[in-house]
């Protein structure tokens, strides 16, 4: 069995790289599927499980009246809880034994002893607004600034999310095999070559 | 004409990646050889050069009663000119117009216009020590702390100039196209799909 593993800067890509190379090497391919699987093991609706697993990390920022201390320890429990329950999902996917790329939630990680080939993908916050804005839909009004704070708040939640589960650093050159800059890049141009890597792993793992 | 580049960890095997890439592709190859061209150029040795440009970055390290604060003024004149000195070899080595692979001396930024495919190569600790271990003459008996403090005393005069060189941070994802992570692989496997990666970015070029 082989997996791929892509982590990724929000907005550079990652998940297009991800599925266009799962289409490409006829692998299994698991992004927000990962999200649905886990809705129905908990019986909780997907929005749901994306909301609570969102940008916001672990923190908890709205301490008001009505938020008190203790519904937030409530919720963050809440999120370790589901974390628990989206690892064994990836270790489920992993034990189906199918070749597979799967985007995110720390899978290069949990599944470190299927050796993943794992990729990070980056971009410079200009490529990585373009991509924002394109994907926005028409009533979805967000100025710049706006879109890099929530650039900022997601990849600042995915980086706790890994520390949590992981202890080693998000996007730490050294944590991944490969790290792809999308910048100047259309995205299907990468995967021939990214494939090859990704080969060339699998190659040697055997 | 296509020019690629490449930035690495000290140990990480980016000189040797860079030289069978070379090879490979059949390009003209750059390493020493720049240091070899700027020693002729100033009518200075090599030895020389190297020494003024090693691992000391542009930090003098020894104040002592006859390395006074002026003498220490002085090497760091000799410093900086001795890169102005180097960015123009660089640049001739662009003007001759031929497809090569240039190793370290920040050649990404000083030949920007260029459009290189630009590479960093790194490595965890225990890869860059097994190959600096392999590379220690017999004579040189270094404990592992000793050849880990050099990799970093090397790796932050690298980052050092390019930092003076270029404003932007050394081994940073988002300042290279590219970042391999040697550790794990024999540097030629990695050969085809860097390669195969170029090709699509000078393809792209064009």
């Amino acid at each position: 069995m082989n997996v791929i593993t892509i982590s990724r800067e929000f907005g550079s890509g990652g998940r297009e790289l991800g599925k266009r190379l799962a289409d490409y090497l006829n692998y299994d391919y698991y992004d927000s599927e990962i999200i649905s699987m886990l809705a129905e093991k908990c019986g909780m609706d997907d929005g749901y499980i994306e909301n609570v697993l969102g940008k916001n990390g672990l923190k908890e920022y709205n301490f008001t009246f009505r938020n008190t201390i203790r519904s937030a320890v409530y919720s963050q429990k809440v999120k370790v809880n589901l974390l628990v329950r989206q690892k064994k999902v990836i270790e489920g996917i992993a034990a189906l034994g199918r070749n597979c790329v799967i985007v995110g939630r720390n899978a290069d990680v949990i599944l470190e002893e299927s050796k993943p080939f794992s990729i990070f993908v980056c971009a410079d916050t200009e490529t990585k607004l373009m991509r924002c804005r394109e994907r926005a839909s028409a009533d979805e009004k967000l100025t710049d600034r706006q879109i890099i704070r929530s650039m900022k708040q997601i990849d600042g939640a995915r980086k706790e999310y890994r520390e949590l589960v992981t202890g080693s650093a998000w996007g730490e050159r050294s944590a991944y095999n490969l790290t792809i800059n999308t910048t100047g890049w259309n995205i299907k141009e990468l995967i021939p070559a990214t494939a090859e890597f990704a080969h060339s792993r699998f190659r040697r793992e055997r």
